[in-house]
């Protein structure tokens, strides 16, 4: 036997990966320390959970699916790791169209849109290359990218063009090492909807570049205008896509974990090496719940339109409440949003000088006035936060109200730079 | 702008992560060619999944506290990502005992037991450290190790001990680099359970050893003689322990993908660094489904005794039938089992010259008995085969009948030197 130079200690350290695996959320909500003005209710505006409230149940047909579901006794088993045949159909033919033909062999179920995400940057980027997010963006971008020892190249959204890339500046960070483009639309925590020119527009960068894309279409359909929303991979008729979405939104059960991975890839440039490596990737930790797989058939197929147009409507209706009160308050900047459930508004910091960003803004909000929204520095975008709209009416009035009367007592100095500067 | 000298192309590849990905069940069983007889029926004792054959179904309080849970409307939302603490604190009490107590704090749920293994060896290896696995093994250690870039070293079980562990071997592995041992009891492939003395040697090495001990026990509780499963975290004092478990097996809902993960840290070893390091990990994908969360109390805590004892029941009354007509095939070398739902059976080679492996006896007895059956080469143990125990009995006598008439077929030489061997 070889001679053990060894004594053993014990000194268990946590590995590099999940040091370097950073939720931004996290780490700046946990250093927040405000407590709330104990007079008044605390209105949380900052969860993305549209259903913690109660006044956003899901469907009946949602929760019928699922309880035929566990009755059959048909999906209690192992599924393939990548979600049963059936089951990947029904989303394939839910989501298919001529421009973007789908079928079961394109559709890979995960567990959330999380995980679909996770997959696909995966499979797309090895460590040391890098990805393009947009800033603003979701979190979990970043997140699973250095987790992954993958770089980030922020390009920028423009708030003045309703958040629509700066593709000038998206395509100049493109460079050898680029592993895809991740777009997201309709977009947290902008609420923007990119109109079908733009992500032409945005498809050209990706086929000039020849940098496939990774389209976060987790709210797609969720917008305010009948038909606004459209499909990246429909545009493409090189650029091979790997559409991410699930249940979570849409069908307001984020608790349960159902989410895809659609695969387009019309000229065969992702090819077999892409979806083989998906399985495989699959196949560590397998598929989402087999039961809520089996629900889809008739969660996706029965659930009423009404059920979608009152989510959105509701959501709608919360953005106009919104956008309306805060666009009157000196010092803030709302942006309209078109879809999704958030809206993003800008604060002008020169007029409130006793914080120093967006974060001591929020902070003190909660302290004050008992509302929670996020500091948009948790999307890389300092000087704004961002208000989930899916509260209940009265909430969202309370909240406006509110957030007025903290913005009238801190507010400094004349009204008209403001206007001019924020283009309301 | 900097100057691009890239002349941008197509070439899209998957990751090396993707590549290193590796099922070694599948790469095996997707070269065996085999098409069953077609004038036999296939029986498959390949799938480690009670359920398929509809003879074991879970029972109904389990179906019912899923139904609750739906019907509730409380489990729709974001659940925290490592899990509710109310559904943590139910895996909590059930797990608790007073050598090794647990709080909700100690518990991670995860997307199944295959998750909760992923999280662990996440957080306790870095890329180039190794970890010390079982020979013959659940193939899913080596998959994730080498996916993260975490070499595996196989120690020995020895099977005339009734699989327990070549302990001297085992030691002799460890090394600077070692960050884990993964001890696997009860055993999926060898249905083996480990004596309370032989886990103590076991804690033991990994004490004098300084290295944690990741146990994974899917199977807890799944012996056939009552009582004789022990809990390995309970045998210590000083070794911190990661226990990994689940939902699939003992309640037979495996696709449900619920699992979890027990941190005994009695002397702080993990600290403060490892929980965290977890809960950072789980945030990458979020929990398991909450709706099966949901219904962890009334699943666990109203699931009746005898539904448990007839699973056992069932899968012991298969073993022995088994085992006891296996023993008497000539060039076959069953191993009798203690637990869990597997068998394993040696192969007399030398009395079966036509056949080159385990791989080729195993796809022969497909194409002429249709009977399937892994080889263990799927478990890095050659000459041997695994029969699945959770198939209706007259499939079980059946598949025994035909293996029989296959080595009957197939079988050269006398008995005399093969009995010795194997010792039955
Ligand atoms: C843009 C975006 N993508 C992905 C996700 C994750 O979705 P899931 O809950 O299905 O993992 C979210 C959740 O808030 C999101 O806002
Ligand atoms: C030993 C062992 N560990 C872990 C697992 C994975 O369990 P789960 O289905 O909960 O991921 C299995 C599944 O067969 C197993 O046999």
């Amino acid at each position: 036997e070889k001679i053990k130079s060894r004594k053993p200690r014990w000194s268990v350290r946590a590995s590099e990966m999940s040091k370097k695996t950073f939720n931004p959320i996290r780490a700046i909500v946990d250093t927040m320390k405000a407590k709330p003005n104990p007079n008044k209710p605390m209105i949380a505006l900052s969860i993305g959970d549209p259903t913690v409230f109660g006044n956003l149940p899901t469907d009946d047909e949602v929760t019928r699916a699922m309880k035929e579901a566990i009755d059959s006794n048909k999906y209690n088993g192992y599924a393939p790791s990548i979600g049963y045949q059936s089951s990947r159909e029904v989303i394939a033919k839910f989501y298919t169209c001529p421009e973007a033909p789908l079928e079961a062999k394109d559709v890979i179920l995960t567990s959330g849109c999380s995980q679909a995400i996770e997959l696909a940057l995966s499979v797309l980027a090895n460590p040391g290359q890098n990805i393009l997010i947009p800033r603003p963006g979701f979190s979990l971008y970043k997140t699973l990218a250095l987790s992954l020892g993958v770089e980030v190249k922020l390009y920028n959204l423009i708030p003045e063009k309703s958040w629509e890339i700066d593709l000038k500046h998206m395509e100049s960070l493109v460079d050898d090492k680029t592993a895809c483009i991740i777009v997201n639309n309709p977009s947290n925590p902008c609420g923007s909807v990119f109109s079908k020119k733009h992500l032409q527009k945005i498809v050209a960068v990706a086929s000039r570049q020849c940098v496939p894309i990774l389209a976060d279409e987790i709210y797609g359909d969720m917008v305010f205008e009948y038909g606004a929303f459209q499909g990246l991979a429909q545009l493409s008729t090189n650029v091979p896509v790997l559409s991410c979405g699930g249940l979570a939104k849409r069908w307001l059960v984020p608790g349960w974990r159902m989410g895809w991975i659609l695969i387009h890839d019309r000229k065969e440039i992702f090819g077999k090496e892409i979806r083989e490596g998906l399985v495989r990737l699959s196949q560590r930790i397998l598929g989402p719940c087999t039961i809520v797989q089996g629900a889809l058939d008739h969660l996706i197929n029965r659930t009423p339109q009404h059920f979608y147009d009152n989510t959105i409507n509701f959501i709608k209706s919360n953005a106009d409440l919104c956008y309306i009160t805060l666009s009157a308050v000196p010092g803030l900047c709302p942006v309209r949003p078109a879809g999704a459930m958030y809206l993003m508004v800008g604060i002008d910091m020169e007029h409130f000088p006793e914080f120093e960003s967006d974060v001591d803004f929020t902070e003190r909000m909660i302290s004050e006035q008992s509302v929670f929204c996020l500091p948009a520095t948790c999307f890389e975008y300092p000087n704004f936060f961002r208000i989930v709209l899916t509260v209940p009416e009265e909430m969202m009035v309370e909240a406006c109200r509110r957030i007025r009367e903290f913005c009238q007592e801190h507010y400094q100095g004349g009204e008209a730079t403001q206007d001019l500067e924020c283009d309301k």
